[in-house]
């Protein structure tokens, strides 16, 4: 062999050498799971179907879950689509102790053609990738993401209710698991999916108006906080507020904010009013994406179809008690309700505030618009009207 | 029989019945557990204790753990300690969805007299409890947790490090564990607590000073809000602030709050100010306990103390950005520090606030008070200096 022949050998050496450094960096590091690399085990004892009918929220669970395990030395591992089953978690995991912890929530619909639909996941997925960078857990491709769930309905996709009026819950979860206590970003995560069928929000087909307690001594979310993002600790406190709002002979809470009691949001929904505003124009009005508001789904399908019908104006502005209380008095105020994936449109008929209960007269104006908003919506889930919000299965 | 005797008979059965049946109901809803019911498993594989210069917070944890469950039905369990193992929690767990969770934080210290001592438990123990109700979790005898916390202690003592410069860091944990979706009271959930050996804050023995970030766009707390309990979910989302304040070459966050930027807390500790004020009077003074505050076990004994010296005005009162930046300006601050479990006192040397980077002269002033205040600490806590505030184990 001449020197110049051996010298070309170790070069070459080298050069494999290096790709396989690089291609194990890049493996250690995956900067994202993939739809492909899927594993599928499946139950071998699957559970009863329970009787739509029957069903409490959240209780009833499918038969199998979707995971993906992340470590900052790994990167992502391959998604598993396997039996339903408990977590096993170290008892420091940062979730349990600082909250490092996110969901989403979102519904796959089985229309009467027997195809099955989701909503907008990517509206979804896009907010649940927002609120992992704010939790500091890491990023993914929301395209693979999307279709490891699209695999995961189909596989219980016998767990989607043969009903127009009832739906599978779908709940992607993303949980910190470092196993140390330090306040710290979390050098291991899982990211999870579990699915609960669910039955219809208003099991007598009409609507069922809820009451609302608003009081300004008790804030969900502030400026320079993280109520725009869906992180559990958004949560939990609001427990012990709405069983205060029972007490009160309320149904759920009407969150306020600020001096001037800006209405932010109504129970775990987003807050709409249908009114003659101020300047005497048929308006439909929802609190602006200020930071304080959670930018729901539903409130953004509201908002698109009430532009494209473009028959009033439609704004995202502040809204104070105040110019509710005035709206009241001078009778301008149609409609009041919540929206949200859970419900669609849950309307309002009235608002204790101050140790007045505010009469709202939103069932006694049909509800005309919560109606046609909940009638379209569920025709887009359920198939009757062709859209690109429907993503199919 | 007569019949007078058999009536007799029939009331006294009815009357062993009914005390049946209320002895029933009072197990079935156990309103707290007893240490006097502690179970015990011993961990048959101890490990091997780690080097305590070697240690990194909240890393390495003992053999055991305490745990007590409670549900809706039968109130409290049997409290356990058993070895150390992975918790195994259904993927609906309310904890890792809405944050139903909340910890504490305190420490066991080794005595140069090889007893081991823990540091007023019972404010830990009632801060847990009045965050417990916060959160719509279970109350419970705080005499019977601290006397299960005891035995614990007493079980895994070989874990308090031999050094007085070291200890036990001890870290209560209580998470709904309610294995449904709606945001509602748990009727569900573990209590439970894990240990692990800490090495001293400042490894060098002198004091590190740090310096802080004030970013009055990011909110820890706000009136209305849970800043005052030791709920998970106010820690999650101060990583992400506490990785932008490293990004600007600090260490750590100050915490503002309002448009005058009133200083509330310091990374997780409390904060103090030890300066001349507006008066010319000598002053020790910390943010007052408004609700935007934990109210730290550290923060109040340093209170404590400070009264019992009676050598300067000692006040819990707001203080400002601009307070502190005049105070600078006229050379009347002498230290600045947090105040926690992990450090006692911290100092700080320096505040990044709207562009301009405070240096703030807390080390050239000794730091004398800090000194005291660690010194006169520690005293007590490894039994140096004999105090009602030492609990033995």
């Amino acid at each position: 062999m001449t020197a110049a022949l051996s010298g070309v050998k170790v070069l070459g050496k080298q050069l494999v050498t290096a790709q396989r450094r690089w291609l194990n960096v890049i493996w250690r590091t995956a900067s994202t799971f993939k739809a492909s690399d899927l594993q599928i085990e499946l139950n071998k004892n699957p559970k009863e179907k329970p009787d739509v009918s029957s069903l409490v929220f959240g209780k009833a669970f499918s038969d199998h879950m979707l995971t993906v395990e992340w470590s900052n030395e790994k990167g992502w591992g391959k998604p598993h689509i396997k039996p339903f089953q408990n977590l096993s978690l170290h008892p420091a995991t940062s979730a349990l102790h600082y909250s490092v912890e996110l969901f989403e929530g979102m519904k796959a619909f089985r229309g009467e053609d027997n195809r099955i639909r989701m909503f907008r996941p990517m509206l979804n997925i896009e907010r649940m990738h927002r609120t992992a960078l704010r939790a500091c857990l890491p990023s993914f491709d929301k395209a693979e993401f999307l279709e490891c769930l699209r695999k995961f309905i189909e596989v219980d996709q016998d767990w989607v209710p043969h009903s127009t009026s009832a739906s599978l819950y779908i709940r992607p979860t993303f949980i910190g698991t470092e196993p140390s206590l330090g306040v710290t970003k979390s050098n291991h995560a899982l990211l999870y999916v579990i699915v609960s069928p669910v039955g219809p929000y208003f099991p007598s087909g009409g609507f069922n108006p809820v009451s609302l307690l608003a009081d300004p001594g008790y804030i969900r979310a502030w400026v320079g906080g993280v109520g725009n993002y869906k992180l559990g600790g958004n949560y939990g406190p609001t427990i012990y507020v709405q069983n205060e709002a029972v007490k009160e002979g309320c149904q759920q809470v009407l969150w306020l904010y600020g001096d001037d009691h800006k209405v932010t949001e109504a129970g775990t929904m987003n807050f709409f009013m249908f009114w003659i505003n101020e300047h005497q124009e048929i308006e439909l009005l929802t609190p602006p994406l200020d930071g304080l508001i959670l930018p729901g789904v539903t409130r953004q399908s509201l908002l698109d179809l009430a532009r494209k019908w473009g028959e009033f104006k439609v704004s995202e502005r502040t809204v104070t008690m105040a110019d509710i209380v005035k709206g009241l008095e001078e009778n301008r105020v149609k409609e009041v309700f919540g929206a949200g994936t859970a419900c669609v449109v849950c309307p309002v008929k009235s608002i204790l505030y101050q140790g007045t209960n505010y009469h709202i007269p939103t069932m006694e104006n049909g509800p005309d618009i919560s109606k046609r908003f909940l009638k379209e919506l569920n025709d887009i889930q359920y198939g009757r009207t062709p859209s690109d919000w429907s993503y199919l299965v």
